[in-house]
């Protein structure tokens, strides 16, 4: 008889809720994890929502940090006991898509190469992270050593938060000297501005309608802070730039206001990073976008995974160049995750990320 | 008294007469050109219908072949009595943007260092190029002396089309083995078509209504042709490329139609490369945007001008690995250039370019 | 009592010889191909001279095309009986180089994440192509089914010489209007030349001492040919460009007297993209490197692999774009392939490159 | 009867003497800068040694920060009066090089287009800076304004140290997460690795054989110190490293023993940007090499130049992100150069620059 763990299971819309499953089986390319830390992302409200759909009964979530339990019979290089993070995305690293370099949409070792997402699979197409043991399939391309000087809350938000933010300033091509608008300062986007700060930008205009944000913004390397309480944000960066516009703009809310004010604010050529995830057609306004004659980019980046990415991120950590620990403002056990989510549904408290601790 | 000379002057919306104007006096950075063959760009037929505004009186037309007839005095390194051709757009050379090789958005020497579409001058914010002498500004940077082995004619579509069509290609960053769909084959998107062809794009999807230009894109390159009369290109392109997709979609219109079934049709971390001058707000699906999650990119281009690229594109032409001069479907005086808008903006006679000669 | 199959064994320095072997026992990630077709490669010479050490008793070769014998047992996508190419590198996807994109440089589940030329396993670290049987590591990234329409022959020059030639051109960053020389017109230096035309460059210039090879090489798309037995390829490179170099020159030897004409012509900005497999230290000159001050890039390429890679170079000969059959100068059974080494170790009878058939 | 005004002129090898030449005539691109304040360069003492060979007579120096004299009657865009920095390098803007975005090699406006190191004139083929005057040669491509907020010294390094220590980060491509070495910690040197911080590299490690340089190289951000003199640096960086090598090596000081070391320590895939300017042949070791199969890229860059440059380095002063004035060591009047010319060839009294004020 499979042993049994606790898990946060997706139900239906509007119900996550603790129950219990076998512990999972792996195959020969995966392995088990004993799940040591993990937290709830904003994704996983929209799944609870239900404006993402995922089959009923998963388990949700996606970033975990554990302890090998188990490796499968094909996997080297790794051995039981050995403390790890995987990232939320886990690239098969075999995929037409993987070998072209765009793990993120990898397509297996089956179809036609690429798969929209493919790569996302804990708690979307897979069970996740919030449970007491995850199955981390591809456990070759996916399992990062965490460094022994780094506790599992200094590596917390490698999985996701940091790897989309970062990615966004990587998408967007930050250079030195450039100015930089991140619309948006929940975790995604003050990660963002971490990592327009670690490229090189030399203004970096963070903009949201919550002052304490705005304060860890600053702390995270903001140059001028934007509440759009209190400004016109399209008015206000066009102020703060002299009328010249930015360099780069990251979207890191996932609405058409933070889509069509990031696309005005360009300079001629600048682009568009966009990582907010949408729930409804964008429109790009005829004259925000030069009727198309402003050498404009607009990018969209899915949080890239992999362990090379999760060892450079958590070198970024470990460097000290950045920390992400005071993003973690409130503190559960497995056992209270419905609370959690209660609490982080409803962005009480103050709160910008949750850990959870099985 | 200054010397007269002929030259199409947009008068109103609807409205664009051979009139008669002075001959331009040059400035000591200018060049004063006497044009020998020039054209009539889909650009200048928005400007005739009103769809895109420029002042009364202003000589219209942006792609000169020409003689030099004067040189303004801190003009160096080019004599009287050159051929040569200058690109639509004409960048000073000294801007910021484009001292940051960003020479489409040149802002002058004055200003916040980048103007949106500011290095298109010629029959935009300054005379143009349907006249019989047409002064270059910034001499230096735009002149580009014509081979002589080559013909007017053959050179005829490096300033605009040529240049944007392949700049479309450029800007797509095809690689070789990818599949490419051109959206619309008129002049802009057979030069996209050649452009994905020269980088080495090994399946090429020629898109239009109209089956005599799915003729001469094949030609031009194409490997597949998608008549729009008989097929949804959307399926049919998923259908050619087995479900996959294209790596690289590009907009040769300036239509949402046309925006959009670009986008649906590309792969995960697809590029659509967008080339058409929009006259209205544009939407994104959110299915086609993978929701934001696709590692899309969403790129646009103004045609790149400066006598670098003229010399390039007429290495293209001159090695004989393009030929544009078929494009070349009906030939005026430029005493008939009424009748030519007139044939052009209706399009009619199977046009594609017309050569009108001063 | 395991199946024996003869294959081409690397015994001694001057000596490989046809032996007999076991076929190879597979592990749950390879897969087993019976060699339809294989070739011999300048690399395996340099093997046969002693002049790159393998291990005593290891079957030689790179470059094969097969039909699926057996899949490991954690091996998905693929079937028995398929007709499959495999590049001569077979990263593993899954190791740190490979999740960062340098495939050819992977570094296994293991050790330190990146390992020099570690992608190269086939004939190298483990046993080779040239034999009845082959072992394929990492099945899932490396096998790639050969499109119905394709011979084995067509395909042959996949795995390594298409493969490389093409990577030197784009290595390079070769671009439309671009010069570019290529020293050498070996095999390599051929598919340099396919791969030059192929990204848009407008003037090829080849450059070898048989009169030949340069005819290949005008058939292939160059605009020039060079015979160094006539004239001084630095001088006549700079006579063809006017004086002013060529903007990517390609090094197809593995010669100091080629890298270093290669590097003489470059423009200012130039790259020299080498491709050569040298065997003593090489020299820059200090003028040819304008002492340093030239902003000149120069990139090195080991041959890129992978199933993605294969895939997109099928496509090129599928699309017609490129024929390598030409390039098949003898055949031969395995049974005869010490006197298909005795003749390409010599460059006997104009031979280019041979096709083995076991 | 022309103006006098001092001036330090190379006369031959060896002697650099304070003398006396007009103040230079301008033309219609050019400005006439009062020079407020100059630095001696590390090349200014190779063409003292006539180790690099420049006209004599010459006026030397190419590090200019001064007050707007005069303005050529073309110049348009500033005005008299304006404080404004110009940079080592000052291209054209109009020439086929700086059109194709490689301003460092411009050719000017006549010639094949390139021409090596062109865009360095100061100095080298026009009179320099270290004089009370200086002709600023297209003066709208290269005079950029300083910012209100920051003094002359604040600003001194900008047109050739940190524009070439930070080039040497931006040639190397450096991202984050990287691990950088940087050979020498003279001024690019550190500039270099102020480069590779503000760039997101998370393991810097500074090499020289002054204990006082690296202790400044900590203070711009170097988190390892290899002193020469104690051990071995290619030991030294494989111990720090784990064996892995680093993703870029930074050459600045432009001899073979630092440029072999730079090779010797990257990883597969890695990049060494040099910035040295070398005296001698260079030798590329075979083995450090991998024989030309390790993917490696060797880069060079020469200071980028002009206004929008710049623009960029001031907001980096500006922003706080880096401060340079800490390389000031000693300040001078012009009356004493050639003291200071004394004391800088010879790196006396720990002298990293000097500012020499006219």
């Amino acid at each position: 008889m499979a042993q049994k763990m606790k898990a946060a299971i997706f139900i239906e819309p509007e119900r996550i809720i603790l129950g219990e499953k076998p512990v999972p089986e792996i195959g020969p390319l995966d392995a088990l994890i004993r799940v040591t830390l993990t937290t709830i992302c904003g994704t996983d409200v929209h799944i609870l929502k239900g404006e993402y759909p995922v089959a009923a009964g998963l388990t949700i979530g996606h970033e975990p940090v554990g302890i090998i339990e188990k490796l499968g019979s094909a996997v080297q290089g790794y051995h039981e006991g050995q403390r790890v993070v995987a990232g939320a995305i886990t690239p098969s690293g075999t995929s037409y898509a993987c070998l072209a370099g765009l793990h993120s949409q990898c397509g297996g070792a089956h179809g036609h190469g690429w798969k929209p997402m493919g790569g996302w699979r804990f708690g979307n197409t897979i069970d996740g992270a919030q449970a007491e043991y995850l199955l981390v399939p591809d456990a070759m391309a996916n399992l990062a050593p965490v460094p022994d000087g780094l506790t599992d809350e200094q590596v917390l938000m490698c999985p996701d938060i940091l790897s989309t933010g970062i990615g966004g300033a990587e998408a967007g091509k930050v250079k030195i000297g450039d100015t930089v608008a991140i619309f948006a300062q929940g975790p995604i986007g003050l990660c963002a501005t971490i990592g327009a700060r670690m490229m090189g930008a030399t203004s970096i205009i963070a903009v949201d309608a919550l002052p304490e944000r705005l304060e860890i913004a600053q702390r995270m390397g903001a140059d001028h802070l934007v509440d759009i309480g209190k400004v016109d944000p399209v008015d206000e960066i066009r102020r703060i730039t002299g009328g010249r516009g930015v360099d780069v703009a990251i979207e890191a809310l996932g609405r058409q206001a933070t889509f069509e004010a990031a696309l005005r604010v360009l300079r001629p050529g600048g682009t568009l990073s966009s990582l907010g995830v949408y729930s409804e057609d964008l429109r790009i306004p005829l004259d925000a976008f030069a009727a198309g004659l402003g050498d404009h980019r607009i990018v969209t980046t899915l949080c890239p995974g992999g362990k090379e990415r999760m060892r450079r991120l958590m070198e970024v950590i470990g460097s000290g160049r950045a920390d992400t620990t005071s993003l973690v403002t409130q503190r559960f056990g497995l056992d209270d995750i419905e609370t959690a989510y209660e609490l982080f549904a409803h962005q009480r408290d103050g709160v910008l990320k949750v850990a959870i601790r099985p």
